[in-house]
């Protein structure tokens, strides 16, 4: 495998190649390294946008949806579906991506699932990644979907320049139990099955959070707007895409674009490091050294922090 | 404060000092490495349970029952009800608490709620240090209750001795959707609202996912059982006792019990020092190395492992 090769087909369209890439990343192939230096001179001019609800919400639809106002635009997309490796969610996984064929066979789409199951840490370390392979690949937007809740998701969606919070109308008290949280995330907030009872109420204690909440970045407020959709009639997606491209200006003229991506740029080198910190840590004295000392804890021989000092100082001495 | 004193007034069953020596571990207090030092000697006697299901199970209703058969035993029991963080189910985690209140007097008891919120890695490292504390202080059971269904809190319930994964009738696919995650974690299953419509379906259909798997660990098989409860009526609670203690039995009678909590022990002294290997790279230079790492990366002079690379070197020259 040549990897200029591959990023040149890439960056030509072949979905084959892209592909790979995002495979070659998730299984850490030793040649990470040389694909991340290869990507590196395409990358920074993807939209990043994350997309976020709790279950029974339509995300699956509303992404599909957006998908589609995204395409007659002329934007070429790219979709990585997190699956958070929950035992209790793997199955709405699959449905989901069955729902997505209908944008199977257009060659300005492509998308993934990124089944990251055992990885300790390895969302968090491959996704950024697979956004790198997408974005030098000249995908203008890439969306990272989330499937249900956990922290770990969370912590992917702020990998984005821009923060979809999607909720619902009916969903009892979600919006009063989601609060801060959801705020502290969101840029744009989507309603969605906005023709159903109590989307009104919704909407307005949304507008009541967030003119609570009066959110300020670094003194320049940016007023996260609530759009209505009703995504399986293909209502309000349109209004999605405006304010999306609002908030990238809006990013833009603030200067918080480039701050952002630093901070993105921050965790992603964190944790290629702490990955191969934790390594190093594993492999020390032939894979045997923190059995060993982990014995040693049980036997109440030496406490957790006695063995993990010893593991650093065995590390430092390489 | 003196350390050795907290720790004295935790095993002579004070809840403040047990309270105040989580919070110490929680706030991840300079003098952590001291407390650790001095709860060792007690450890290694509690009976790590760990407890989850997916929403709607009636989890929390299940480990107050469960709470009550195993006082009716006269076992000391401590309970760590895992927050995700997650922003949509914070509000969830007030109302289980509020329910526990019935054992709120009982000083054979004591809750506590993680709240690790924007502590990456947090719940790993932190978890393990509250059960050392419950553990030391003479706990006879410790209880883990994971809220919701993340990766992060499936690591948490691998801190167990002993998991129980509580499922209900009437979930729709659920049990489908879980499958091998679910048995892959699972020591004991419990059926709760077992009086409903459907249980005899859920149980049968466990009963087939346990017979095609045949879950061997090291040649020694151990078949989870099945047990059906109905916790709001108080139903079922003693089953779930017994299979805990049978369960128990097994660990001790085929070495599992040193082996797992050898495998806990390895991944607390390696979360350890991991968290300070990553803290060690955020002070580097001052703490500005990584964002100046992290802009050359935005600027596409340098890939995100080139970038990694110069910072563990960095960390090595300490």
């Amino acid at each position: 495998m040549d990897v200029a090769d591959l990023v040149g087909q890439a960056r030509d369209g072949s979905p084959r190649a892209v592909a790979r890439l995002i495979s070659l990343v998730e299984d850490a192939s030793p040649r990470l390294r040389e694909i991340a230096a290869a990507l590196t001179p395409y990358t920074g001019n993807a939209q990043i946008v994350g997309l976020t609800g709790p279950p029974g919400v339509g995300k699956s639809t509303s992404t599909s949806v957006l998908l589609s106002a995204l395409r007659k635009e002329g934007k070429r997309v790219g979709v990585l579906a997190i699956d958070p490796s929950s035992p209790f969610s793997g199955g709405a996984l699959l449905g989901d991506r069955i729902r997505m064929t209908e944008h199977a066979t257009d060659p300005g789409v492509f998308i993934r699932s990124m089944a990251t199951r055992g990885h300790l840490g390895g969302l968090a370390w491959a996704t950024p990644q697979a956004v790198r392979v997408l974005d030098a690949a000249g995908f203008d937007v890439v969306l990272i979907e989330t499937v249900g809740v956990g922290q770990s998701e969370v912590d992917v969606v702020r990998l984005a320049d821009t923060t979809v919070v999607l909720l619902a109308p009916g969903m009892g008290d979600g919006i009063q139990a989601a609060k801060a949280g959801v705020l502290e995330i969101a840029d744009v907030f989507v309603v969605n099955k906005a023709d159903r009872d109590g989307a009104d109420a919704t909407v307005h204690e949304l507008e009541q959070l967030i003119s609570l909440s009066r959110r300020e970045i670094r003194g320049r407020s940016w007023r996260q707007p609530i759009v209505r959709t009703v995504a399986a009639e293909g209502t309000g997606a349109e209004d999605v895409v405006r304010a999306l491209a609002e908030h990238r200006t809006w990013l833009e003229r603030h200067g918080e674009l480039s701050l952002r991506r630093t901070t993105r740029a921050s965790g992603e080198v964190e944790a290629i490091a702490v990955q191969r910190l934790r390594a190093e840590l594993g492999e020390l004295h032939g894979g045997d050294r923190l059995a060993e000392l982990a014995r040693g804890v049980v036997d109440r021989e030496l406490d957790p922090y006695a063995a993990a000092e010893t593991l650093i100082d065995e590390l430092r001495r390489g």
